[in-house]
């Protein structure tokens, strides 16, 4: 199956069902996006009777006509398109830049994503943790998420968020105030932007981050959908840090996913007499929580180095002649100061442009390589204490 | 032997070795204190080569001189009649008063207990948490403090702590305030009163509960004085709360204590931005502490009721007809309402006075009988919701 047609087909599929549709997640096991819209949309006619077969639940019952009634929401070509001229670009399951960790979710698993920024999705969740907390934060809340996203940039840990108020802005802000990656993962579309006052941090976020959405762009969010996209947050790194959170919020959400998929869950503590603590303690009480005072405590939690590690290490973590031979090829052509492309690195690599980027993400994975403003760029061999 | 004899042996010899002498204790598992003495002042030529023998290490042969040394400083018997003549009273291993829970320190446990108080030592500590935590408490953490005893008080848990300024100050006085018991066991003498500034707390307590040191009365507190005292904070109820503790805090040094005792070591969290809280945060992280922020998490974790179980029971935890003929006997010479002393008791019961204090001891760990100002009465077997 050509990869043009899934993708046509996985966009087609966003607009008939919610994200984290499980029964759509289920037929997807069963047959390709391809014919899966072949088969609601009546273009394939045994298609009902294959899904039928193999789910033999009610829930295809019930999901098939909801389906059908949304046909008409698929937008034109034209109009996937002006998305696209406006920044956003689409990735799907196989696609280089596509985050393989959100396997972890089954059935769940975004049927795609929309991105806007200038990191790659995949990249910049390699080393990076989440960090979520209450929208209505308190100051200390707000101040140990920035010193916290802050501390862990200085360590070259991306900070993964929900672009909300609160904490998560303050973990945006903390990531990007210390040269850091940060990467938010919205309810809503993209081109809708919310919450719409943070179009400043989102336009900041995408200048030098990746803001991410299975929602279609124009969609607004939907009270449950903060929630579903939640899984997203959690299957993206290694683990949760929630920052500050009252009972019964949304972030407590966020680490049960975490949980789920065995990831680990951390929690920073706060005044006892703080109601908007009262959720971080629950998690430590209750559910076996870490306990997480400054960025260091994360990073150890994490397994990369922390403070009482001593120095820490920026470069490869495997020895340069450990590489084959195309990726030594690639790694080659990869300036030490400045950057360069990876269209231009794979022509003088020799070799195709997926094949550039296949190498240069492992090569910046393994600590190689590090993009810049100018584009790709050898990391520099150097040890630096934790500021 | 005496009781007598062995008291004033014990009295002598806690004037010649420091509190928590390893080396004394490992000496009492091979004879009986009056023996000791006589070792020590020479009055038993062949004590040394019993001890020698079963004590192969050289630290006998470095404490002998140490405590000899010391033998002049034993005080007169009309020294020691004056202390009594001034409230305080002396209790060792055996004596009803004596908290058994103090021979889990083995070697280190006591040698006796200077008292000074209304309440009975024993029975005060039969429902009851250990609370400590920083002399340079902040305003955060004497609040914590005050609230959480205040409302362990009101579920019937008394409060043991060392009587510093901060948060040991806080946790007696938030007991007290709600009508409850406390125990304080200072570093130093009784009589000696360190801190100074605290006579009118020190006071307070001695009307309502009870002051315990193992120092002679008239003895200042030494620096490793503090430590030593803390295992007996440790061991004194079934878990210990760091309020809150600064990194190397000594209360600390009494969450070691009580792990190394099998006690429950219980943290509150706060503020990460303070240095107050740091170490309660190493507890939690590393030591596995479990976390409190309330009085309901510590009676859950020391398992008495707490707010979740609903109204908590004040009446007697077997049923009446479970007691032993005497028990029931003494039971029924304790009155509903007002009080009768014990001796009184004893008389009406028939039963010799060390009876009646070691049944009504039981009765009031039971729930059946309770301390009042007249003398001892009957629980009410009410149900209260927590306030």
């Amino acid at each position: 199956m050509d990869s043009d047609g899934e993708r046509r087909a996985r966009v087609a599929l966003s607009f008939l069902a919610q994200p984290g549709d499980l029964v759509l997640g289920a037929a997807l096991r069963i047959m390709t996006p391809v014919d899966l819209l072949a088969t609601i949309t009546g273009a394939d006619e045994d298609g009902e009777a294959v899904l039928a077969d193999q789910m033999p639940d009610a829930a295809l019952a019930r999901a098939l006509p909801r389906w059908r009634d949304r046909l008409t929401e698929i937008p034109s070509t034209a109009h996937l398109a002006r998305w696209q001229q406006n920044g956003m670009r689409l990735v799907i399951p196989g696609d280089a830049e596509w985050p393989t960790q959100l396997d972890d979710l089954g059935d769940a698993r975004p049927l795609l994503l929309w991105l806007r920024g200038c990191a790659d999705l995949r990249l910049s969740c390699v080393r990076s943790v989440s960090m979520v907390g209450s929208r209505a934060a308190t100051g200390y809340g707000n101040h140990v998420a920035i010193e916290m996203a802050a501390a862990l940039a200085d360590h070259d840990v991306g900070v993964i968020s929900g672009g909300a108020f609160g904490i998560d802005a303050s973990s945006h802000r903390g990531a990007m105030a210390a040269g850091g990656d940060t990467v938010a993962v919205l309810a809503g579309g993209l081109e809708f932007g919310y919450p719409r006052s943070h179009a400043d941090l989102f336009a900041a976020i995408a200048a030098r981050g990746v803001l991410a959405s299975e929602c279609p762009p124009d969609r607004g969010p939907t009270r449950p959908g903060f929630l579903i996209r939640n899984r997203i947050i959690a299957a993206l790194s290694r683990g949760t840090v929630v920052v500050e959170a009252a009972l019964r919020s949304g972030a407590l959400n966020s680490a049960r996913h975490a949980r789920e998929l065995c990831r680990l869950v951390m929690a920073v503590p706060g005044p006892v007499t703080s109601e908007q603590s009262a959720g971080c303690h629950e998690l430590l009480r209750d559910y076996g929580a870490m306990c997480v005072t400054c960025a260091a405590d994360v990073l150890e939690h994490i397994g990369l180095p922390g403070e009482g590690a001593g120095s820490i290490r920026l470069g490869p973590a495997t020895p340069r002649d450990g590489l084959d031979p195309v990726t030594t090829a690639v790694l080659e052509e990869v300036p030490a100061r400045g950057g360069r492309g990876p269209a231009s690195i794979a022509v003088r690599a020799g070799v195709d442009l997926d094949t550039a980027l296949r190498c240069l993400g492992m090569l910046a994975a393994d600590g190689f390589v590090e993009r810049s403003d100018l584009g790709w760029r050898a990391k520099r061999r150097t040890s630096s204490q934790r500021a």
